[in-house]
């Protein structure tokens, strides 16, 4: 494992080179975070299908349980059950639009991870940065537990669990845990834990910051430990279901799903489970007794358990839903967690957008009124009249606007109108108004992918290195 | 699946073109041999180990169900679960001799597989052609189940179900049904059916042919039709066996064994099997209530069942052993078929050299005493004296000899050596004599490989095509 251990020594050193400023040391955070021999232990393993330009370029890296589609290319890191999903990259000859530019796109784009340590992360979307149409990077970076890199190229930069950076391109900066940054462009920034972020230059910025003596409860992560807390103990108790779709080749559907919805075969599907049309369930989902509707979907690391979905839901990367009634067109941004109880329903009216990094976490049963924006943490009536507004009211907000711990800057019809924009475009790429001919979305397109398994050097100074493996059309 | 078509429409047309002189038509004989849907059905797979040079290319190909292990390259070609094991390569550096010359190799040898469909086919060892030392080429041919490819590298041919080439340049060739061809180089030939046929340019000629009729009765292979017989029946009876070890990503190991000995985790033990020291099991291997003593080998498509070896017996690749008792020592060649019956046990004495493609299939119990030699087919006692000999004897014989359908010319001693010093080197080269330090081979090389599967394009008109792919260190 000689090199393994070379790899993981020079990658703390750049990502700590870049972080420099802000006097960060990545080493003791991540340092035992994943046992050497769990790195040798997963397969990895790549989709086949010909619907997505097809090449992967694996060089001098660790893949263990990480998962890959369309273009990517990994030289010089350690990817740790992350998931590198390129089925929404550019192709050539599409055309980016940009402010005033209109930019062709040269070549199709590829997803360029070096020097970089991934755990559990997923890697989705495309480069949003004009200035890096065709190569989406993620670089000298280290990311933890299910962070989310969407659409966001990533330089020097360290990731802490459950953050995510949405369409922004990322360069020297920390981003706590349990994050969410969208705001174009960032360098040099120490995000504080439990912040939520959105910003578009010259248009609005909306600011929240979780209160961190209760954030620790569901997210905590400190040198020495693993992260801690509601979240983690949430997927480990979860974790065992997943070992029997790992270890089969193949695998029968558990549920019957119709012709125009994509099932992935590292979904965990438990029983009572229903599934509509027009539905995608990304690999790592997991669905429990519960109904998707009509044009629905559960990306990866979501759980959706003892709840119901009425239709054309966007449930985004690690949002977890449990008993819980969400009407249609509700949208979960990532990794929130949304939890009522047995005799404590949630419900969420139609048309309502939650936030993404929202906590609503009640223990007694609780409705978000239909047409609402809801953010932050939400653990009962009260918090939810403070970090909740309707969607028609904020828009009305024309410059600055405070609620509870919320801050908003700019035009809420701007802000409002960007977020609903984005979800319709987000369920058409997911193929949730295909209608048996037009418009299909990942719903469809995925439904049939060819699974390749690839295992490292099982033994010698290249134990857990993978061989160099390039694969295209 | 139009590229599938395509591609198998081209390799037919090379193969005919190559065997226009023989006025030999692939084409019916292998239309519908295998159906196109099971050509997508399995998926391919391939070894990596730190023991043996990697370098894998597969380009426009369909590999279904096959594997591969060290230094391959597959071009234009269909491989339906065929075994391409390059563990025996030549390496950069390595001297090869050749009469009185000594060539230096100058790069690792290369498997090169170009304009083939090889089905159910093992290639093996290197080639043993001075003129083509760093590849190991097989091109425009056909190769038809259980068919052996080992040392010989081969053009243009056509090779019948159950035929071996063996350390033999094979050009514009048919090989037929069971036929076995050890002759250093051969071209424009139509070897017969049940042809065993072992040939050193001026030192020895051996040569039986089986009664066609009797033959029929084990393998007839004919247009329209799979092979038939008790051949393909018997391994048709075992295919379930081995569904399930191709199920499953990781599977126990179904007996102890020690940690001199290699189990290849594709092979299928049954119960009551015992494995001793320095034992190699291949992958697609059947061992069934049997007892493997020390440095016994079991290779590709072997079936060792209710049989007892006593140690450093050679099993090699496609022999059978059911109901019998061979003693220390014995070599059973390629494809050889050795049946007892439960209350009819077959007994081989120590140091017997059974020939490849021998047929011993007895109702009476029969021994064959030690140090003999026999070859071709012998269902009792008569057949038995008919075809064999005592090595001692054979190697008395100076220039000409017959007995039953077998004539051997030339040097008895020679030929006796020469497959005395051959079945040395497998024992040695499978790590029968490994010592715990020294003289280490197969058994404790290839212990230890991580498995990695590949898959076709699963729809559309690439679908069963495999991408290309590269595998390199």
């Amino acid at each position: 494992m000689k090199e393994l251990g070379k790899l993981f020594d020079r990658i703390i050193q750049r990502v700590n080179i870049n972080l420099r400023e802000l006097e960060f040391d990545a080493h003791p955070l991540i340092n035992k975070l994943v046992p050497k021999d769990q790195m040798t232990k997963f397969y990895a393993f790549y989709g086949i299908t010909p619907h997505h330009p097809l090449n992967l370029v694996f060089k001098h890296a660790n893949l263990s349980g990480s998962y890959f589609l369309g273009k990517v290319r990994v030289t010089n890191s350690l990817l740790y059950k992350s998931d590198i999903r390129g089925d929404e990259l550019k192709k050539n000859g599409d055309l980016f639009q940009y402010q005033d530019f209109n930019i062709p796109v040269d070549r199709d784009e590829e997803i360029d991870i070096e020097d970089c340590f991934l755990i559990k992360t997923l890697v989705h979307n495309y480069s949003h940065d004009p200035e890096t149409l065709e190569t989406f990077f993620i670089q000298n970076s280290v990311s933890t537990h299910y962070a989310n890199i969407h659409g966001s190229p990533t330089d020097g930069s360290f990731l802490g669990p459950f953050s995510t950076v949405d369409l922004t391109t990322v360069q020297d900066c920390v981003i706590g845990a349990f994050s969410y940054v969208q705001a174009g462009e960032v360098s040099h920034l120490n995000v504080e834990p439990g912040t939520v972020w959105v910003r578009k230059q010259d248009d609005f910025n909306f600011m929240y910051r979780y209160p961190l003596g209760d954030l620790n409860n569901y997210i905590y992560f400190a040198a020495g430990s693993p992260p801690q807390g509601v979240f983690m103990d949430f997927v480990e108790d979860r974790k065992e279901a997943f070992q029997r779709v790992f270890s089969v080749v193949n695998i029968d559907s558990p549920v019957n799903i119709p012709s125009s919805t994509s099932l992935d075969r590292f979904a965990v599907i438990k029983p009572k489970t229903k599934i509509g049309e027009n539905v995608l369930v990304a690999q790592r989902a997991f669905l429990q007794n519960s109904t998707l509707g009509k044009g629905a979907n559960a990306q990866e690391n979501c759980y959706i358990i003892n709840s119901h979905l009425q239709g054309n839901n966007v449930t985004a990367h690690g949002a977890k839903i449990i008993e819980a009634d969400m009407g249609t067109n509700v949208f979960v941004g990532f990794n929130s967690f949304l939890r009522g109880r047995p005799d404590a329903r949630l419900s969420i009216g139609k048309d309502s957008i939650v936030m993404p990094h929202t906590i609503i976490d009640v223990r007694r049963s609780l409705s978000v009124p239909a047409g609402h924006l809801v953010w932050g943490l939400v653990r009962n009536q009260e918090e939810l009249t403070a970090n909740s507004m309707s969607l028609s009211e904020f828009a009305k907000i024309k410059s600055r606007f405070c609620k509870g711990s919320m801050l908003f800057e700019g035009s809420g019809n701007s802000f409002v109108t960007a977020f609903q924009e984005r979800i319709h475009h987000i369920l058409e790429a997911n193929g949730a108004f295909y209608d048996g001919k037009s418009k299909r979305g990942h719903a469809q397109r995925n439904q049939n992918i060819s699974f390749n398994t690839i295992q490292p050097y099982p033994e010698g100074d290249k134990e857990g290195m993978y061989p160099t493996i390039i694969i295209q059309p």
